[in-house]
């Protein structure tokens, strides 16, 4: 198995059991989890039920590795803890990329296909500015909006979440900005690998894209557009919910403009969404250079709670005071930088 | 005195007092309201304070009726509801045109000088359709939005406060506007007649508009515009405010965007701010039409329990139950129709 070196809180048959109840037939997300409650584990519940063949999660296995990627599977550390929370979880993920930005805060930025260039140049702005101040930007790798979005976020971080398989391209006119992502930024795919996106996947897809972000941006929402299916899911998901105005002659604010009427924040500039969050303290400054952080004195925190003999994760951030979110991206930049070694359970040291 | 046969809950001495005490130097509307509490009438304070002159108020009298106008005096029973419960209530108004529109419903449409095309066709759609569910529109007579507003709500009713004393015609290219206002809806000015309008003016107009007003729409307001000066009185008076959104690339919307983030009413069409206040029940349906009366139910109880002998319309209110606004519009409507008859002390009989 090729994702056997990446650590996780659950043991590798296990593991492997996880990925082959999310195979099998009439699994979905929610009775993954309602099969796991009830059988105690994966092991169990793949005995009990009709699972995925074993043959077939390995031919995914070997072509998602072919391609480049690995599994993050439900209870993995590096599984997003933003998306672990939500009762339909996706129990597994292909990934391609830098999952390390996973460990980072993330804003969504959605919005129209058929954008204006109007829409297209807040896009870039705002994601540009977003990922200045430290934000990795989430999208859907969409024509207009999204593309605009990932485009100028590729310098700082980005994560394109694709509603088939992780192979499959869609829109085919992305096939470029689909390869600069998985080079710099980060692709993610809920469909098992090989699976066309079919219409009932994009809405699917949408409740990843706000369930990793602490809030979604809409830009140019029309009405019983898709964009309001991802606001709609980040409002159930408890997310913040942002909207960049237009004209109530234009339709492709009428579904921007009802959000708003609806209570979403209205959006000005990069600045409206940053002082509701903050600015996160590990900040990139560019991909070329190495990772900067920017809070120091709680680098030297974990630093000081740190050693040679493996410590857990939950206990650092016990000792350190700071939010857990916080402790992974430094933990995440130390292991960057070769300093730190991570541990099964959930616990890591210093080298 | 030109405008005596106009019906007044004060005696035609202490109104006159009231004109005199309004043109008197440095008193504002707020000293104007402190005298009469201080001095106990209007009469007193033209004794004890250095008042204007007897034959400067017949000047300006004479040259207001040459041109078509009388005064509102604050207390006279046409002097508008809505402004005479301000703090600040102007003492007195000069008024050319249809003084009847002062009793039904009104909402102010206010915005840019320099307003795009798209801003001045929203003001159109928008003032004849308030037009059309029976509210009359409010606006400053300036170039851009509010010229789009009074023209769009000429046929409907339409009411336009000036800064500068009522014969002063500003800005110069709106004096088609202005004569059509004059012959087919209303004239304000605060000012005295002959004033030209000068910087602070202005805000002090604005204020008239949002006080007149259920509420205040502003189409394309930039930051630091007179509109948001109209809307910030509006909410000191307690108006809705209502504000139609925009691109934030677009300066000409920066203000207000900031006023939807303070929690103004975001507007897509009229339907929402009708929504608000519901159809007013005196709908006015051409200009050409006899006025019609879209709540007979209302009219109904007002006529029953009206006869020829004259009752107060605060006894009518409280018989029929319905709001003093409700029943002071079918009292228009039975008065425009020639059924009604007004008496001193507010009061109206049926002829």
């Amino acid at each position: 198995m090729f994702d056997g070196p990446f650590p996780s809180d659950i043991d590798p048959a296990e593991r492997r059991a996880r990925l082959r109840l999310a195979r099998s037939p009439r699994i979905g997300p929610i009775t993954f989890q309602e099969a796991l409650q009830h059988f105690g584990s994966a092991r169990r519940a793949c005995r009990e039920l009709p699972a995925a063949a074993e043959a077939d999660l390995a031919r995914e296995d070997q072509a998602l590795a072919r391609a480049g990627g690995r599994f993050l599977v439900l209870g993995d550390q590096d599984y997003p803890a933003s998306l672990a929370t939500l009762a339909d979880a996706p129990p597994v993920l292909s990934a391609i990329g830098d999952t390390g930005l996973l460990a980072r805060p993330m804003l969504a930025v959605v919005g129209a296909r058929e954008a204006s260039l109007a829409g297209r140049r807040f896009a870039t702005d705002l994601a540009a500015a977003l990922g200045q101040a430290g934000f990795v930007v989430v999208s859907g790798l969409a024509r207009g909006i999204d593309t605009a979005a990932h485009e100028a976020a590729l310098p700082t971080g980005t994560v394109a979440v694709l509603a088939g398989g992780i192979d499959q391209i869609y829109p085919r006119q992305n096939e470029g900005l689909y390869r600069a992502v998985a080079d710099r930024g980060l692709l993610l795919a809920e469909s098992p690998f090989g699976t066309p996106p079919i219409a009932r996947s994009f809405p699917r897809r949408n409740r990843i894209v706000s369930g990793l972000s602490a809030g979604v941006i809409v830009i140019e929402a029309a009405e019983q557009s898709g964009s309001l299916i991802t606001a709609q899911r980040a409002l159930d998901q408890g997310r913040e919910v942002f909207v960049v105005p237009g004209s109530p002659l234009d339709a492709r604010y009428a579904g921007s403009n009802n959000l708003i009427r609806e209570g979403a924040i209205l959006v000005r500039d990069a600045n409206d969404i940053i002082g509701v969050f903050g600015k996160p303290q590990v900040a990139r400054q560019s991909t070329d250079k190495p990772r900067e952080i920017a809070g120091d004195s709680v680098t030297a925190k974990v630093l000081g709670a740190l050693g040679s003999v493996p410590t857990a994760v939950d206990e650092l951030v016990r000792r350190c005071q700071v939010s857990a979110a916080t402790v992974a991206e430094v933990l995440t930049a130390l292991e960057l930088e070769g300093r730190l070694e991570r541990h099964r359970g959930n616990s890591v040291s210093l080298i």
